[in-house]
């Protein structure tokens, strides 16, 4: 199964702060995107798979920011699975400029139902089926 | 009825962008805590109307811009019902920092239900309950 | 000159709101990066304006919403130079999902120098260059 | 000094996402909010900071989710400065509704100047001043 994916994302204005960057709750956003596209890429679409009732939430995460990025700037995003449990998915993810590393991160996110009850993943997610 | 409210709100640095200035498509974000506190201050509450089944959807909106607002400026937002229909409610808002008017706007939502279809606006939207 | 541009955008999860509608504010950041790109397959390059001291500042919007858009949505906007003065730039927008119209809008633009004095547009907005 | 502050934030509509929750980058949104306060309430102001050419720059985050936040919940952000170097400052974040544990954070901030260089963080972080 297909367990990486990478995509390009083009800096927004609306998405950089005063400090002229572009602002590191942000990139959160760039990260769910890469999970979007990874799962496509893979067969899967979430938004089905919420119009069956199933959710992803995140449980924990954690990124390191080492070069900024700006208005403009065409940055890569290299979405990973990295560890699958029954109802837990663990993603790591590069951003990278030309080459150059700017941001690392991980998450963890649960498969949960409309209550929030944990459910198992759907089989898309699993890389035996 | 109360038809008229003013609250404060404090420029947040995620609300900024590269130019330093409270970016443009935020204003629409306090427009909408304003017309929340609105509706609070008049003994309605919107998320118990939106549990009830109630949605207020956006149909128009207008602004205009006359002053940058900056990083940590704390703005006064007057909300104010300039219009009442069966189904539909217009706003006007003015934003000043000081005493100075900054932005001015309008806007127009309606009344609708989990399936779209125009509803009644409850009866704490009405001046003459 | 190209006076008129379309791009296609992915509504992300992020921008969506407990409706579960792309939120009303979202849009305008969407008719942004129209801007953006429409200036792009001109010649021109916002970023580089703004390197060299000119930035176009938001002096009104407008924006009609006939339908919403959800998640995941591909949506077309076409970015459309409407009329051009010394110093401003109007520009009209509309959004579509699958041919049907989603949202118009209108904004005025003016090119301003870093202390916020008016300056001419730059030659590469003008359709007689 | 005053090493821990804390104040109530709102949940805005436009920060929850088609799940009805608060959408998970925005706490990052309320973190730097409570981390502007708490050096307010200390008698600092990093609004000042920066027009004296200081910024300060993430340099990692994490964050662990343990329960959702919802439209209109008022909730508390309590911040905590845990560890002071020379350039670096680490801060702890705990959000809870009704004294409900939702959501625990840490973060590193480095000081730099406009150009990206480290610099020594100013006295008003420092305990011992």
């Amino acid at each position: 199964m297909l367990s990486e994916h990478e995509i390009q994302i083009r800096v927004r204005y609306s998405e950089t702060d005063a400090m002229g960057f572009l602002h590191h709750a942000n990139y959160f956003v760039y990260f769910e995107e890469g999970r979007t596209e990874l799962l496509r890429a893979q067969g899967g679409n979430y938004r089905e798979m919420e119009e069956q009732g199933l959710f992803m939430v995140v449980v924990s995460l954690e990124c390191k920011y080492r070069k900024p990025a700006r208005y403009d700037d065409v940055l890569s995003l290299r979405t990973r699975v990295v560890r699958i449990t029954l109802a837990k998915i663990e993603h790591a993810y590069q951003i990278t400029r030309g080459g150059e590393l700017l941001t690392e991160a991980r998450s963890i996110l649960a498969c949960v139902d409309g209550s929030g009850a944990v459910q198992r993943l759907p089989a898309i997610f699993h890389p035996t089926q």
